[in-house]
Parts: structure tokens; sequence; C-alpha cells
């Protein structure tokens, strides 16, 4: 149980990290975990703000978005769409929702953010895609997000006139990708408004993105 | 009186949820309660800083206007438009005014923003509409609020080339709507910047009108 | 003596406005106050970070914007337009200047800012005029700021290709004159993006300023 | 050896003028020194989010960015860059690379920024100029930054499609530059998006370089 209070915790201190880069407003996004070795996730509680967050506003829930236990808070409006990408994808452990507002704006268009400059090369491997417009409610939403980023590198897909989606195999790349994609969704805004963009050659953009992955960071 | 002093102090606080959200410059914003089972309200003082704001700044008004004490300080200029919103609708009890920039944008062009994402559906249930321009001084603000309200699901109106007037069951959904209302004229700004922008369809706003309003958020 | 170093503390205090309100970038802007009673002016050292400012800082010059005591800190290079307003404005107590971002937009293609929200012309009066291009180094921007604001009500105004100088009747109402010039050249500008500005009736404008400038704030 | 901490501390610190100044997303920018009289030079390891940043993380590194000691963390991936800059230009004692998002916007249509307010002939001497598209991996970008600066008064370079690289006689005059250089372009951004810009006549620019690099600042 140490485990998982550990993880309630992580997760819980993440979303610290969407009012720091501006990718919410009010209690507009949130962040999930898979538990490791089970079929269970943590998600954030629904409607409840940033600066109220505690451990225990993390829901236990299925991989069908049930709560596990009665009598808790409700997980986020989001959380089928999180558990399905947990049951369709199982390399995946973390999921983000955001609507950061330049990603957003490129998804209110239903656009691709294409890949034309070398961060997004880097940390994208391509364009961000765009996703079908779902309703809320079923299965919807979480199935365009697995089928969109089946087709791509790309661990971040805008849901068409909805906002962002990001994957990792930890909670903080999901969250790393949420920033980097509002980041990238910004700079191209900007240049696109003197100009048009042009999308780096695909062989400059494969090199680049198998560099970032292999020599990165530390060991 | 425990009651009284209670309230004074949220109001003052909730104040800082404008500054927080870059809704206001300066001292250019306000919130204000209706006093529960009574005629009375309390608003935030003219022109004293974010910074220096105190509960005893709150100050209580009948749904005129008028301060009820003698010798206190003056009330904030908008306050008979606040006036006239309790004394015209009895559900609400929170009222707010903000110049937030995107959001004024949209007002100073007289132009209205249209529900073309998921979000403004959820929160507005429609567009935010535009009321008409009214000079400030007597009920003109206040009748071009209640009026244009009237005809719309929305909690928040673009007052023409001035800014944003919200209301809410409580102080704090009033400013809940002023946060969101500046952050989907912000994405939907950026969005029509490089192509125009698609209203959402009728019934898939309905529907997400419907299920914010009853599934979100703790019971 | 106190007296003088009061002024001194308040002056700086003031300067962590600029930032907080995003005036300024690195050390590129100052605020100036004259000593009430002489023919003395007090203004920021040349190039010190906002961080380090002490009111040691604070430099004592003439209204020629000479230095009053030998071995201090450099004034900052601008105190030659700050001392001329000070000889030529009896009335003006306070200068402030910044490259706060929006104005001076508006200031690099030499366009005023046209008065089309209600907040402008309650502290503005009407337009934010646009001043000549002045080099640096003698008293030609002074001359210039004086110049284009005696034939205004705005507080404000732009230096064509350079940035925004504030006057007030103290430092404080200079400030002020900054933090909402900046709000409504970032308004305006993001109004026009999507549509062709309209001014407010010029009787409209006179009743708003007549009104602020009697009715606003306390006593 | 207390040189050397004393070095790493600087640059350390120097790292939260990139977040402070919203210079960076995530990891996304670097500061590095030379170590005065030796060929070495130290830098930011590789992937280490600024609030976990502490002196043990600045690598030392030889001028052809290889880690002078064994076991330690990897340097930034954008080492060899700043290396080639130290080996062929004696004069720097800093450099700094970001992804500033308004001077990427620039740089991600390969365009050049204009001198076209007095702040830019003050700070950079003329226009900001474009360096090469170059993959990241040898010394193509330190090549392209050198031979393009080479041709300019400018401490700061936009390489193609990529970011910001700036230099200076020490890593804290490097840091001004880039702070100044995204201000800029954020300023010219804002101008053009309403109107062409005009470039400050030649003889304005030399003579406002020239006061600022004699007269501004403390002796």
């Amino acid at each position: 149980m140490t485990g998982l209070d550990d993880l309630r915790a992580q997760v819980c201190a993440l979303h610290s990290e969407l009012t720091r880069w501006d990718l919410v407003a009010w209690t507009s996004g949130n962040v999930s975990v898979r538990v490791p070795g089970t079929d269970r996730m943590l998600i954030k509680a629904s409607g409840v703000s940033y600066d109220a967050l505690a451990p225990e506003h993390m829901v236990e829930c299925d991989l069908h978005g049930r709560p596990v236990h009665d009598g808790g808070p409700n997980p986020s409006s989001d959380t089928a769409a999180h558990a399905y990408v947990y049951r369709a994808l199982p390399e995946v452990g973390g999921v983000v929702h955001t609507h950061s507002p330049y990603a957003t704006a490129w998804a209110a268009r239903g656009e691709p953010i294409p890949c034309a400059v070398t961060a997004m090369a880097d940390e994208f491997g391509g364009d961000i895609p765009l996703g079908p417009f779902a309703r809320i409610g079923d299965d919807s939403i979480g199935r365009g997000i697995v089928a969109t980023l089946e087709g791509h590198r790309s661990p971040a897909v805008l849901m068409d006139r909805h906002g962002v989606f990001t994957i990792g195999a930890t909670p903080q790349d999901a969250v790393k990708a949420a920033v980097m994609c509002e980041d990238v969704a910004r700079t191209l805004h900007l240049a696109r408004q003197s100009g048009p963009l042009e999308r780096l050659p695909q062989d400059d953009i494969d090199a680049l993105h198998d560099r970032y992955r292999n020599v990165y960071g530390q060991k």
C-alpha cells in the first residue's frame, strides 16, 4: 500500500506542472497513472481546484474507469478516455489531458501541427496529429486517441475542437509531452502569423528524433 | 454578524483569483456577493489595489447600490450594474466584472464569441453573447446585462466596447465563469488568426452542456 | 533628510510594479520623482537589475539631469528626458519610462492608440498620442514628450520607434498610467487582429473621462 | 578549486533567469561559461529540470565538448555547439541557447529580425541575423553560429528552424542578450501584425549603439 500512496503523491504533485506551464484554467486538466502490475489507474477527482488538490483526490479506478472504492470522490469526467488508452496501449504508464490555449487553437481549426522546428522533430518525431471530433460519455474519445496515435510517433494528439491528450511510459513523460506540445504549438502559431510554415525534410526529422531518443538526457 | 464577516473575507479572497488568472490590470475588476436572505450586497471599494485589499474594503450596499453605513469607503464605480443584476435576477448570488484582455478584445469589436470548442459548450452552453454599449452612471449597464443574459444559457456577457460581466449562484461560480470566459476568448482568438471558426452543431452543444451540468464535479 | 529617504524607498519600491505587470525586460524601464519643493529629482541608477535595486540606487539629480553628489552611481541614460519634463511641466511629480511590448509595438509602427474602449476613455480621456522619433543624448526626447502631451489629456505618450513615457501628479499615478497604457495597447492590438477598430463617440469619451476623474476611487 | 566552485554556482544560478523571463520550456535551454585561463568550459547537464539544478550539474568539459571527469552526468546535447564557439572566438566567456518562442518563431520562418526600435539598436547594433539550418551531432551548428556572428555586431543569432544562440564576454552578458533578443522579437512580431516594419536609418543605429556601449550602465 505504501507504493500506492507514493504513486498518489506523485500524480497529485504533477498537476502543479500543468498550472506552472500555463496549460490549464481553473480545473480543466488532469493527469493519470497506471498502477504498475495491476488493472487499476489513479486519476484526479472531478472539479477539484489545483490549490486544494491532495493525494486523496487521486481516485483509484479500474481500466473501465469505474471507481474501485465506494464513497470516495468522483473521478474526472475524462476518466473513460484515460482508461481506454490504458486498455489499448499496454506500454503507456501515464496520460495527460489539457485544453492548453495554443494547442487547442490548432484543434479548434481541426488542423495538425506540422513538424517545422528541430525541437518538434526531437520530441514528437513528426507532426502532432489531429484526432476525430468525439462526444464525451462513452469510449469515442479514447478510441479516437488510440486510433490516431497508432499511426504516428507523436506522444501527443489534438482532439478536434476539444484539446490535447498526451501519453508516456510514465506520467512524468506524458506531462513533458503536454508542456512541449503547447510550446511548439505556440512557436509555430506565432511563426505562421507572418508567413507560411515549411515542414522539415523527412530525413532530418528521422535523424533528429533518433538522436534525441538515444543520446539526450542521463542514462 | 459572524456570517457577514465570513462573507466579507470570502469575497475579498476571491479577488486574488482575478490577478492570478490575469483578468485585471491595476484595480480594474471587482467581485460582489448578495447577502443571503437580505436586500443587501457586498462589493469591492473603488480604486483599492488588490495587494491592499482587506475584508473591510467590501462595502455593504442596498440593492440600489447605496452604501448602508456612512463614513465607510466608496463602493466600486460599477456598483449600480451589480445591484441591478441582483434586483432583476433573484437566483444570482454573485457577480464579477473584468476587462480581461482577450474577452475585451471581442467586446471592442462588438462581436460575440461563437461556441466552437467543447469546453465552451460545457461551461457556457452556447455563444457568449454581446450586450449593448451603455454609459456608466445609471441603470443602463445593468439593464443591458440582464436583457442579454435572459436570452442565453451563458453566465457571461461581453458589454460592447467595455468588458465582461459574469453571474453565478455563488460568487465562486461567477469567478469561475470569468476565468473560463477569458480562456475560451483566448483560444478562439488564436484559432481564428489562421482560419475561420466553425460553430459546434447544436445537438452536440446541448448534449455537452447537459452532461456538464449534471455529471461534472462532486455531489 | 528623512523625507528624502522615504522618497528614495518609495520610488525604489515602485519599480517592482514594472516587473509585476510585465512592462520591462532586464533593466529597461525606470521611475523618477520630483523632490517636492526643490529643483531636484530622484531616478533609478543606470543598468542596475530590479532584483538588486535598493533605495541608494535612486540617484539625486538637478533638473538638468546632473547628479548632485559626486562618486555615486550613474543615473539612468533616460535622465535627461525625465528632467526636461519636470522643468517644462511644474504639475508633474512623477515620470515613468518603459518599452512595454504591446505599447511599443504601436510605437514601432508610428501609430497612436485610438480610444476604442471605455477603460481608455476613463484613464486617458482620448487617444494615446504618438511623439516624434528622437535620438537619446540631448533634450530631443524630453521636448518631444512635452510637445505631444500638451495637446492631449493622456498621461501617456508613445515615442516613435522607442517606447512609452507616462507622467502623473505622483510617481504612483505615472506607474498606474504605464500599467493601463500597456493593458489597453494589448486589448486593442488583439481586437484589431480580427477587424477594424471604431473610436468611441467624442461625447461618450468626454462623459466617461469627466466621471472617472471626479467620481472614481476614494476621497 | 574554489574559483571553479564559484563559477559552477554562478552558471547554475543563471539558469533561473531563463525560466524567469519565459525563455524555456521544460529543460530546453542552457548556459555555459569558459573557465578563465584554461581550455575548459562548464555547461548544464542534459535533461535535468531547472528546479532540480544544482552546481554539481554544471559539467566540466574540454573545448571539444568532452567531459573532463568520468562518471559524472552527461553534458547538454548542445555542448558541441558551445565548445566550437569558445574555440573560434577567444573573446567569448559565456554562451546561452534557448528556443524562446517569439525569437524561434522568426527562426522557424528563416527570417532575421530587422532593427526597427531603438532598444534593438542599443543592444544589438543592427539586425539579429539568421544562421544556417544545421543538424545536431557535429560542428555544423557551431560553425554556423560563428560564421554568422562574425559579419554582425549582434551577440544573438537565430539558427534556422531551430532557436537562439547568444554570446557575451561573460555568461551574464550572454543571458542578457537572450532576454533582450526575445523582448525585441516579441515587440517586432506584434508590430508587424498590423503593418510593415521600417528599419531605423543606419546613422541612428550607429549613434545609438555607440552611445549604449560607452555611456550606459555603471563604470
